[in-house]
């Protein structure tokens, strides 16, 4: 992509409103727009890093057995007063009524929906297990919603949705999810402690929040310290070895952690003062198994091996991905700016012409640009004629991991400078070893 | 995808609400389902389908030049005001109050939001020509909200927005977003026919909907029958060449067509009769030039080159993914069901395992999904153990391009058929032979 040619509207000035360093980076690297209270735009920049975190998500749901579907925003009250939730959701719920007067709703969540679709097609134990997801947009009427996109009212969520035929299963379904996070996680660049959850207006008995460690955290958490150097599952975990996962899980919950609202004082007090973890932290994702809280009601039952009937046992699944964004911000930055792990940076490289309209800049610039991106790599090119400093300001700030630096002196030996926007390391290399390096 | 582990619920009986063809099939495969009037899920076979429309949309928007965002569904009334379009737009828009008593609207369209953005950051011709768009949920409240996701209610518009100094340079994005458009539809396995047609609640002066034919179609359309033959611009169309865009659309605006309400008898009369094409059509796109309609009432404004502001030309352009896909199946189905074009089929291929359990043909089919899934191929394994008729019923009403069938006598031999679902040719081969056919 040709900055010259593209849409990113950088702020030279720190906006006012944003209060946290990751609404900050965001507004300035132009990568989201407020267009009302809690309501953003995704700009070209910030829609690529989402797209990326989406992607990774997705990765690791269909790894772990889910299978998308999509299911849309609005959804009708009928449901809601079906699960007894519609009277009980509060405020935050958006209500509408539309030309009809039927009362309607923007989904805060899909567990209505999602059991309808079941009970309308699923009749026998045989196709289960069963794990819907989908990536969709919800709404929830924050009365204060705040810091950017972490805190927003219109905000995506990844949500799936299990179906059993027993508890055994159904926790089986649930480590699988618990498994597929910490990959999910792993893979986002974020060290992602699960805690002992309270279940709230999902309900339930069992239920953990995946929380990373950030000061603008709005929870607060406690844990032991030893998760911080637990194993991620490996990319070639079954995830049917239900002996397996199962290790997995009790490891992973094996050690003090829990939010404020399941604290055990008593059991945190027993971790050597030196092991314990009380910080602030970012949730980032939240799983729940309710059993049958929702096939009940709903009269979501399947044909047992028995012949009789049984309401399925249900679990759900929640990743925000317009919130992990800002969080992973929080966890990777500095003072010049963004600092994105590889895996969701906008651009895997930016080529950084440091004399535009200089014919051997031009030409090196173009060389390396069109190599990298006919082997597949995403290039912002910075063609304009910007001063060098204000460039390389914009590399620091939208924290490209790569910057590949041409100016007149270096390209008139046949070099490029290429930096390392995390460690800031510099080297001096040609341009043909400058192109092979991004492609190594 | 194993079919044992995918969700994929075949109707057996023609449901009865279903009124074309394209609404029956798709309830039948389980591509979609209503959840209310006129607002559908997409089932994870549809999702699938619907997915390959938005990349090969979103591919040739590129290509063109234009740049993805995503601007959220709701949006303040206020933007609405300013253009003076909250009072115009009637009962088709949703309206809503948030918790704090503030008017919003689920957006049915983009125009002011989009002006918002630039406005807020585009103060010079320098950064301009601009094209911004995204593939996002509207809703639009028909009254009469039917054919499935061909008229729905809330459903999936691709929306792209130009925005140029002058008229001149207006018609420059215009017909670049035309010859996106005749690539993208062509992509999609569609013929589409630009037509002249009228500006409605977008307003503008310059205007063409494209058409396919369709016995369905809710619009009269009436052209020269020589579009039929008209080349499609290639993949390497210079999209900055302006007399080069220019005579692709002289081409294909040079004969005879125009929806009913542009209709002009005399001009079709003058048509040798022979050469007249009188007939229904589904409308799958539509591009507008506008001008400075929004960008007057609402101050988008940027420095010319003389150093004074001017008001920003603009056009609009739409395409409908959620209706694209009921269009491709009525324009490519059979008896049995769809037949999907290569490009947007849900599965390169479907492999049925006659007898699901014998180890011959298990094994041979094992090994035939294994080597086209491990080749980047999207393979459904047929692994159940219905009964072969219902194998072939399923696979042929869900349209996927090629069959690989393993029956136990064929397998015996080291064989399997190779069936095309489009022209129903049958083929023996050896299970080599048959993965290299894929995979050539």
């Amino acid at each position: 992509m040709r900055l010259s040619r593209y849409f990113m509207p950088i702020l030279k000035e720190n906006p006012k409103e944003a209060e946290i360093v990751s609404h900050r980076l965001m507004l300035r690297a132009g990568m989201i727009r407020q267009q009302s209270q809690g309501i953003y735009s995704w700009l070209p920049l910030g829609k690529r890093v989402l797209d990326k975190v989406n992607n990774i998500i997705r990765d690791e749901q269909n790894r772990a057995g889910a299978i998308e579907l999509s299911m849309p925003t609005l959804q009708s009250a009928e449901l809601w007063q079906e699960s007894g939730r519609y009277d009980a959701y509060g405020k935050e719920m958006l209500r509408i009524k539309d030309r009809q007067d039927r009362p309607m709703l923007y989904g805060p969540t899909n567990e209505e929906m999602v059991t309808d679709i079941f009970r309308s097609y699923v009749k026998s134990y045989k196709s289960l297990p069963l794990n819907l997801y989908h990536i969709q947009l919800k709404f929830r009427d924050e009365i204060r919603p705040r810091f950017g996109t972490m805190r927003s009212r219109e905000f995506m969520m990844k949500d799936a949705y299990s179906f059993d035929l027993t508890r055994e299963g159904a926790e089986h379904s649930y480590k699988k999810m618990f498994t597929a996070y910490l990959r999910t996680f792993d893979r986002l660049g974020l060290r992602a402690i699960p805690m002992r959850a309270d279940t709230g207006p999902i309900g339930g008995d069992l239920s953990h929040e995946f929380i990373i460690l950030a000061d603008t955290g709005e929870s607060e958490v406690y844990s032991h310290k030893d998760f911080v150097d637990f194993d991620i599952p490996a990319v070639d975990t079954d995830f049917d070895d239900v002996a397996g996962l199962d290790a997995i899980f009790k490891k992973w919950t094996s050690v003090y952690a829990a939010t404020s609202e399941m604290h055990d004082e008593a059991a945190f007090d027993a971790i050597p003062e030196s092991d314990r973890l009380s910080a602030r932290g970012i949730e980032v994702g939240h799983i729940f198994y309710f059993g049958t809280k929702y096939s009940e009601p709903m009269g979501a039952k399947v044909q047992g091996p028995d012949g009789k009937e049984h309401n399925v046992h249900m679990g759900s699944y929640g990743i925000g991905p317009t919130r992990l964004v800002p969080a992973i911000i929080e966890a990777s930055h500095d003072e010049n700016g963004i600092i994105w792990p590889a895996s969701v940076a906008p651009f895997d490289a930016v080529v950084i012409n440091m004399k535009a309209g200089d014919a051997a800049c031009d030409a090196a610039c173009e060389k390396i640009y069109a190599a990298l991106s006919s082997a597949g790599k995403d290039v912002l090119y910075d063609d304009t004629d910007d001063r060098a400093g204000t460039k390389f300001a914009t590399a620091d700030l939208i924290g490209v991991p790569v910057q590949i630096i041409a100016g007149p002196r270096a390209v008139a030996s046949g070099e490029v400078e290429v930096k390392d926007r995390k460690t800031g390391a510099r080297e001096t290399m040609t341009i043909d070893a400058a192109i092979n390096k991004l492609l190594g």
